[in-house]
């Protein structure tokens, strides 16, 4: 067992077993596969696809279409300026180690990660105790063929140090993760052979857009900087009214090192991301906080980790916004509906948590940030991010390019500021600093209010002001009274411009498009081989199986006509007229997760009536076809349950398909 | 006025107008565009990503879910092996032409074109003719500040021979450019320097996958590479049933080396293909032709192109496929099909042409292609390309990898084969022919049944025989009798192997996309400026536009509770309560297309009744909330007509909002 992962039905999950019939059934494989393959890189077949349209599909009318955002389709090649300025092109990296003697390259945390690992199991061996063994992690070993460890009793001093360096592995840099190399002595595990220094290596995977070379670019590593790019635009589009949103779902791309962890960490993925722009005044309020106040969450804060507790906290959002643990309404308000969403399409809700970063684990761009996690075979997963960004972005888009990346509103009362201005002799200030003029007239204009209040005095008294100029003389600079002036003023301001705050939901969709189908996966008791995929009806890849009793002619216009008819109704459905059992047919459907079959028999050829099968229960109902349609129809909308439907519809058990 | 473009109501079509009017509404813009913006990089704004995803998801039910077609989602990543394999790092080019001087470059033919052009424009003044001017293509000059060629006449000859290449210009290779170049003296139309002979510029973006820089990599051109390599498995998936199609939409790349025309020639772009495989035997006749026979269709073939003329010919699919214009039902059908998809999502069908690709103008797969033009203000764009593949790409990637993509099939009776049999003794083939005994093995082993009858005769006669082996010797072996057999012999075969056909329809979603803006767009009689965009209400950005008569707070609950029940029926709708006049807001929603408009008055407060707009007559009727929203329902559902609305629901004339 890899870990202690449940099946939806609570019995252990078994992640070889599951994975087996992921693959069997197409929902992905490995891309290029004819070709060896490439690692991190996956295609979905039919039923991954379909999933994912489903995923997205719903996604669009729980977030986009609910509230009104202004969803954008940007571009993935990007240049590289965009992202210098954005930080990704200096921040954007992960720590990668070269083995000089064969060329391998590791992931820096990853190797320390694993050598450690290695040598508390060869510990646990020689101490006689259970080792637990984590398969997919041994499978990536075997492939490497690395050297075991070996049985090698460890203190217990140096265990503990072990086991908390491996807790705090994500929080490392780059030097710190040189120094845990050469104090453990970390090596190469296949040859033993020693590495080299932590080299950061950019995640982005690197272009050059038209023929000359000389417009170096970046596949956009999220789709972030294309909506603040536009933002200008798009509060145009919204006849400036403020707060709004933008979404934009599309692929997203990162260079991993070592990707591992099958669909979890991979090089090309599904984004959906929401930057939600808000008045950073007034406590960012969200107008429809009180929708979502009393809905209860399992959070895990910043505090209770630093203390090293993983424990949650369950309470209402309301709550948790009023006693400071969720910043603002805002971010509160998106945590809620992320939770929504994920329960909407299948999580299980014991397996959902959510966990604010820690200060050093934060993106370079993110003041605050609660992760939805979900719990998986791999452990917990991040796998929706609602960060704050504060104003960071369309302050370094706008301070690099001029462009004015800011709402510009009309006061209701104009505003009357008092301050203390400087005036500059502009004629005599040049004669007086000559090469130096321009940096001391900046430095006079950056002064802050308290020191031009305090300066004010000081050429009262004493007829000249000294100001810090750095890179000017010997660092300070004397300026006289003719040639400044300080004074407090008066105006009155009408317009207020201000940079609006981001609340960023941002969905990594492979992600949670795995876990969901973890979260939903059980087998049949008593086989365990019967593997089943709840998904809910209206995220399910197909949503209805066809089933004629036999091969017999008599069935074919009925099936053709149904089939025809959910068409039209637009629920995909298959049929499956092959000469296998109807219950090896059903089989096959429960694994591909169809919620709902339809058997064509001798009865239906007599009377047009059919028999409806729920995949959960395999129960059926008998009723005729645009009652069949009517419930199929309402159950793949979500409007009601089987429950329902059973309670209309009469019971059909004359047929033991199971 | 830039072409002879009509709008939807036969006005001519003022491109500016329409282009100030898509980005004033933000159906799109330069991607990047406050750094300076990209060229061939455009991001969606609100409608046009509403209205891209409307196209895709009405492209989705016309072919995925209406033929059962298995839909993937494969990587855009593609290592260099497989695009070597297919063909693409050495063929998917262009050629360019460098200024050695000031380091331009220019798209060889684009050049030739534009040098060219501006002669007979030169010509035309000098003779005192009419100069017709394109102003995209001025606007782009302008920007380049091309030299004026001149009011310089040209003899007729030169004329005619100038013209006969622009009209071929497609066609030319590197060498053919390079000799035209030196020919007809053409220089740097802005510097007037020499320009170096054309090389070939490899149109993907190269990039590099994981850290070792070992792997390099390109961003896929087409997504049918990904179909194709995953065949065998989708076949599975299939039960090993054929004829069947994957479907694949994603973006796909394309490094033009100088993007002009807009959304129609990107370097990042959105497709959908279709890749139907097709057993090849049997003239590949498709079950559902018999659905399309009766479409009649305008079709420009080879040999009417050949002649001279681009007239078309207006006959039905049956008709073309039996005459043989369209070699094969398949082919045939699709065409139809992609026929019948562009009408659905608005295409205006006198503006809708197929045009059969000339052999020298084929993509280096292809066998055969029909491309569906569609007529716009640039003239006659490729829009979607319906090519047979034959056996191309399966066969190239099997002989390369090894991999079995081909069907394996048992007959339904045993296939009885007589044929000429060589049998060759190897123990003495080796000490023979040394070191090229295996080119000679492979010589022999590949020779025809022809020939093998041939040479047995002659092994029977002469007791050798002569074999021709390239790169070996003087390129032929002479084999004796007592190391070759050549012997007729019959065997039995019960499954037939067979590497399937494809038939390829490839939609350029952008290229539909803008063309489609193009034939729904039209202007209010009297005022040019009230532009109007008659999407059909299935893919309409914005479905209902909800409009208060005012801001009187009585309103308000109705708006809301109006929005909550359309959304809940997956309508998209935008209020707008802003200030302006109700003529004013319609005014604007007619630019972005939005079919129908609820208007909220006093009356609606007292009797709950409500008007409903139709975008394009301007008219009303009134009703209940209920009948209101029935109706928006079945128009978006594209169930009925505003004709059959207006015959249901009472007419309302009161308030003149126009």
């Amino acid at each position: 067992m890899s870990s202690d992962m449940t099946t939806k039905t609570g019995q252990p999950l078994d992640r070889q077993t599951l994975d087996n019939l992921l693959r069997r059934r197409l929902f992905y494989t490995p891309s290029f596969e004819v070709y060896g393959g490439v690692s991190g890189l996956y295609d979905y077949g039919p039923p991954g696809c379909s999933l994912q349209a489903n995923i997205l599909d719903t996604w669009r009318k729980h977030f986009v279409l609910e509230e009104d955002m202004l969803e954008v389709d940007c571009s993935m090649l990007t240049p590289s300026e965009v992202l210098k300025t954005s930080g990704h092109v200096d921040k954007f990296a992960d720590w990668m180690c070269k083995d000089p003697k064969t060329g391998e390259i590791f992931r820096a945390d990853h190797l320390v990660e694993e050598v450690l690992e290695a040598r508390l199991t060869g510990n646990k061996k020689a101490r006689g105790e259970e080792v637990v063994v984590d398969e997919a992690k041994e499978a990536q070993k075997k492939k490497k063929k690395a050297k075991d460890a070996g049985a090698i009793r460890l203190d217990d001093a140096v265990v503990q140090e072990y086991e908390e360096t491996l807790a705090k592995i994500d929080n490392f840099g780059g030097e710190e993760l040189g120094a845990l190399i050469l104090t453990h002595k970390i090596k190469n595990p296949t040859t033993g052979g020693d590495v080299l220094p932590p080299v950061a290596f950019n995640l982005m995977f690197q272009t050059s857009i038209g023929p000359s070379s000389n417009l170096p670019g970046y596949l956009r590593p999220e789709t972030a900087q294309g909506q603040f790019l536009t933002f200008q635009k798009l509060l145009d589009f919204n006849q400036q009214s403020m707060p709004f949103a933008s979404a934009c779902i599309g692929k997203s791309f990162r260079n991993e090192i070592s990707p591992r962890a099958g669909l979890l960490r991979v090089r090309e993925f599904m984004m959906a991301e929401i930057e939600h722009f808000v008045d950073p005044e007034g406590g960012k309020k969200h107008p429809r906080f009180d929708e979502v106040k009393n809905v209860k969450l399992g959070l895990l804060n910043r505090d209770v980790q630093l203390s090293g507790s993983t424990e949650l906290t369950h309470m209402t959002m309301g709550e948790a916004v009023s006693t400071g643990i969720v910043d603002n309404e805002t971010l509160g308000y998106f945590v809620v509906r992320i939770c929504l969403f994920l329960l909407r399409i299948g999580a299980d809700p014991k397996k959902i948590r959510f966990r604010q970063h820690m200060k050093n684990e934060m993106a370079h761009y993110a003041s605050d940030c609660w992760d939805a996690e979900l719990f998986t075979s791999y452990g917990w997963i991040e796998c929706v991010g609602c960060a704050d960004r504060s104003a960071y972005d369309l302050t370094v888009h706008a301070k690099k390019t001029g462009a004015p990346l800011c709402v510009r509103e009309t006061r209701k009362e104009p505003l009357t500021i008092e301050e203390w201005v400087v005036d500059i002799d502009k004629k005599k200030f040049g004669p007086k600093f000559k090469k130096d003029g321009k940096a001391v007239e900046a430095a006079v204009e950056s002064l802050s209010q308290d020191v031009r209040e305090k300066l004010s005095l000081d050429l009262e008294e004493n007829g000249k002001i000294e100001v810090d100029v750095p890179d000017v003389g010997g660092g300070k600079a004397e300026i006289d009274k003719d040639l400044v002036k300080i004074e407090r003023r008066t105006r009155v301001e009408n317009v207020r411009e201000y940079t609006p705050n981001v609340i960023e939901p941002a969905f990594g969709i492979g992600r949670i498009l795995y876990t969901v189908m973890e979260h939903v996966y059980w087998s049949r008791e008593g086989s365990e081989e019967r593997g089943v995929l709840s998904f809910p009806p209206p995220v399910a890849p197909t949503k209805v199986l066809l089933v004629p009793l036999s091969s017999h002619s008599d069935f074919k216009p009925l099936v053709r006509r149904l089939g025809q008819k959910l068409r039209q109704l637009g629920i995909t459905n298959r049929v499956d007229d092959s000469t296998a059992s109807i219950g090896k047919r059903y089989s096959r459907n429960d694994e591909l997760g169809t919620p709902l079959g339809i058997t064509v028999d001798f009865q239906s050829v007599k009377d047009e009536t059919f028999t409806l099968r729920d995949r959960d229960s395999t129960k059926q109902v008998r009723a005729d076809e645009d009652r069949i349609c009517n419930a199929v129809q309402s159950l793949v909308q979500g409007e009601s349950t089987w429950k329902d439907i059973a309670n209309e519809l009469p019971e059909f058990t004359q047929q033991d398909v199971d």
